[in-house]
């Protein structure tokens, strides 16, 4: 990232590593849609090319967001896992989830999924991340 | 925006328009920063070129994020105002300053703000729209 131009802005300093939309929908990916394997991402609608998707799952790695490890059921795999940190984007991706449904054409069935996550408030966020948990953290 | 891989998932066609650092820090110089006109967006730390600034700005007003109108009180200026899509963009901002302040090495007060703001819970945050409301719709 470029050392030019930081600012102490917590906004800012989010943005500095999310602020493009294939690290999001890598998360979106991980969090959501139960995708853990280097493929899978690649199947996703957006069509994130290999080489973008590669490197942008080595700065998720590199900044402590997601894991790699190699899948003990698939000999040659590795399974992507998310952190504590990337657990934590949970209420980012619900934000701009209900933002979307709003004021973007948004698939229906999508959209309700979205606007029940961000009506649900914030003990049910809690219990989507105790979830995500159990999944990803060891 | 590009049409290919287009999905109906509302966090992707969130970040077709948002995900991009510099559209999401003009947002928040006008929600947070009271920022109004293009030199004071040109003027905060993360240095963004006056080139970016336009293309985003315009970007911004075509999609229906912010308008554009004449300030009357400076006869050369324009007056950059969110619109009420752009004021239902304080949840994702407050959400990318919790994690950043959480996450990211930010600034100490800036970072208390953030949080601030991010333990509030809905309310507070209907009652900042609202002033946003107040300040930036007719």
């Amino acid at each position: 990232m470029a050392t030019k131009g930081r600012s102490g802005c917590p906004i800012s300093l989010s943005l500095e590593l999310l602020g493009d939309r294939w690290t999001l929908l890598i998360i979106r990916d991980l969090a959501f849609a139960g995708k853990r394997h280097f493929r899978e991402f690649l199947q996703s609608d957006e069509g994130i090319s290999s080489r973008t998707l590669a490197e942008r799952l080595q700065t998720l790695q590199d900044e402590g967001i997601l894991t790699r490890s190699d899948d003990p059921s698939h000999g040659l795999k590795a399974i992507y896992r998310l952190t504590e940190a990337g657990i934590d984007l949970l209420p980012v991706l619900a934000t701009l989830g209900a933002w979307g449904s709003k004021h973007r054409k948004a698939d229906d069935k999508l959209a309700r999924i979205a606007n029940d996550i961000a009506a649900s408030g914030e003990p049910a966020l809690e219990r989507m991340k105790e979830t995500l948990r159990g999944q990803h953290l060891g």
